[in-house]
């Protein structure tokens, strides 16, 4: 038989221990945190039903996978499900499935993995973790305050330093568009152009308005806002509150930010009027997170009050956000921010022969009981050869109990670095294996 | 546009923060008793190549879920990967793609969801959760004590009372049937109708092996073996024994009860020797657990030495087995042993009004840096209608700062189903929270 390829799947990943140990303990904070702040954990199937999931995603349908109806009904290659895609859509479905359970608020987060077709590359998987919180149900100013706080907590505890929220209005970008005469389909265009101004400078926001066919007679005052901003944004505040919706819009980033008055000050939020977002469904407030050491932003979110409605009858108002969590793990691996990586056991514990194995069983035992991480040899090499594993394997101690040690109710404990070897009884030895070497 | 049908794919579930709670806790003890006893978690992707899953599984390959090409090659109707079915055949891959990461030992554990296209029913999922851990690399008996005492440690630990190991082996089944003239065709025919012992008595095994063919010069010395077991299992044990082949078995059984007698003297593990397992791939000893409250086994597993090897050009030994966590979950829910589920969170900070919003959100932050898990109300009610949403979603505490409070740095702490209210410092009503209501 000719084996198979055993890589992987094109943009997936086995994870080993070494892998996992920052992965896990990251998620295990962001849970807390969550909960710190009221959030309750929702997990849904990795599939869902065909009709679901499609006419949700516009251009990026064809990056859904699709999964083969079973048994006789195969044959036809007919699709009835689908991997999810994100974690938007089973929200939506489990607010319109389970009325009764979301009850009048609900806030949720869901981590898990989620897949997408797209073409494999740095950074970019085709299986991976998203993380969401989102609450459900009020359209209070209430809602993004709590929103900006469990950002600002989450952040903080894993580790991020140095992180900036930047906090835009949706309404507030279509107010300044009809302020300066930009036409209405133009909009997401001339969006898209300005949001790229800490990257292109005004001449390059410049060109590229003209090259997306703004005329000069709006093109020029949107410029020369633009100017403003950049060297004086308090000014350009006042020159959005001209204007009513831009006078409206503005005092809801006030009341917001009046409320989030500490993390204003310490400088993880930040207003920023040309922040935009891509995703055409957001309705309100709207926000991304920056830090230091990585260019794409770490988390984003915002309001969306047309979307988690759309299974129910009714409208639903929400807003959330999603943490990179892949993103975060690399700019938590580049700072060290989660101190070191230690996946091997404490102590091998070798066997010395059959006769002196229920020894050497008896004694891992007294280590686990006492917490300790525990392996026992399980080949059948001498005593040479089991040290040498210890050490291949990085596992900073190995005790040995010979006829002697066994005799005495005694064990050797060897400090595999150093290679110092100490008679002890199996309480000490506890000691020095749970002592300086285990982080 | 029509709704679509809201309910989560046939034979999937979606878990809420009540359904979570315990399966969580669970699965934190088993990882922490797991990396106790030295193995290292391993995730791998939830689909794989098609051709890595097919021709593995027999009969029950009608049951993999098969995931269509994607793009213009989905036209054909093609699937070209299939998701996981188990973690052996994963484990077996990762053990053929990566021998540096494998080393001579390899002690793995993996739990997640694995998807079966099974006809759903009572306790019985089309995506499910499996816990597997294995030892690979290793032919000595070692490994069998490893993981006896690695499977009642983590039962334990997890709260499950009343359970026993039953273990045996599969070459002994073997030495059974041929001293017993039993031809070999019929040996997993026999094997199956006598595993049965328990359930139908030494009558239904008689009539069992007579309708699967069993000859009465083999069926009465077996069933004679099977009332001497019945009666007096030692003295059975010395009629095995007479068969070299038994008597070697036999001792390789004693060896590894020798080991472990503490679980033998506390009744957690037991000789059967007729426990056969379904399974044809296992080829040394094998076990299944029993416990109280539920028909089915709640673990089970063995020694599978010709399968791990499957995509690697050498034979790769291996022991192992697998925790029914779905069934383990249906004990410890019955048995209430995990204690009691608490899913809403400690407090509830109200809101009098927009200009008293900022303490009210301070006074959060102050009980969340406390450790305390706290929702802010996020709506527009007054605060009757507040204190009503707190009641109906079973939150023990309401806070409410007012303007009196505010002036006095005080806050009203409510105890819910009291109703006893309590005028207290930031400090002393965080004390209240944490206190005798809390978990």
């Amino acid at each position: 038989m000719q084996k198979p390829d055993v890589s992987p799947p094109a943009g997936t990943r086995d994870f080993f221990a070494e892998d996992l140990e920052l992965r896990e303990r990251v998620l295990r904070t962001v849970r807390t945190v969550f909960e710190r702040h009221g959030f309750s954990p929702l997990e849904t199937p990795a599939f869902e039903k065909l009709d679901i999931i499609t006419g949700k995603y516009g251009e990026e349908e064809k990056l859904i996978f699709k999964i083969l109806k079973r048994g006789e009904k195969q044959s036809g290659g007919d699709a009835d499900l689908a991997l999810r895609y994100d974690f938007t859509v089973p929200l939506a479905r489990v607010v319109a499935r389970y009325p009764d359970k979301i009850g009048r608020f609900f806030r949720r987060y869901q981590i898990g993995p989620v897949w997408r077709a797209d073409r494999p590359g740095k950074g970019r998987f085709r299986e991976f973790y998203q993380c969401d919180f989102d609450i459900v149900g009020s359209k209070s100013l209430n809602v993004e305050v709590e929103v900006f706080l469990l950002l600002a907590d989450v952040l903080s505890e894993v580790g991020v330093r140095d992180f900036t929220i930047r906090i835009n209005s949706r309404e507030l970008l279509s107010a300044l568009m009809e302020m300066n005469g930009v036409p209405p389909e133009l909009h997401a265009s001339v969006i898209t152009a300005i949001d790229k101004l800490d990257k292109i400078g005004v001449p390059g926001v410049a060109k590229e308005l003209t090259e997306r066919g703004l005329q000069a007679e709006s093109r020029d005052p949107l410029l020369r806002l633009v100017e403003t901003y950049v060297a004086d944004p308090e000014s350009m505040k006042k020159q959005i509150a001209s204007s009513p919706k831009g006078q409206k819009e503005l005092s809801a980033i006030d009341q917001v930010m009046g409320v989030v008055q500490p993390l204003m000050r310490q400088g993880k939020l930040q207003f920023d009027p040309f922040l935009a977002r891509g995703l055409s469904y957001y309705t309100g407030i709207i926000f991304e997170v920056a830090a230091e050491g990585i260019a794409s932003s770490i988390a984003s979110g915002g309001r969306y009050d047309n979307l988690i409605g759309m299974f129910s009858s009714a409208d639903v108002p929400a807003c959330g956000g999603s943490l990179g969590i892949e993103r975060i793990l690399m700019v938590l691996q580049s700072t060290g921010a989660m101190g070191a990586n230690r996946t091997s056991p404490d102590v091998l514990v070798t066997v010395w022969d059959e006769s002196l194995r229920p020894a050497s069983f008896r004694f891992a035992t007294h280590l686990r009981n006492a917490g300790i991480n525990t392996e026992v040899y399980v080949g059948e090499g001498r005593i040479p050869e089991q040290i040498g594993y210890a050490s291949k394997k990085g596992i900073p101690y190995a005790a040995v109990i010979g006829p002697d040690e066994e005799s005495k109710n005694q064990v050797a404990v060897r400090e595999m670095v150093s290679r110092k070897q100490t008679l002890a009884t199996w309480d000490e030895a506890a000691q020095i294996v749970r002592g300086p070497a285990k982080v």
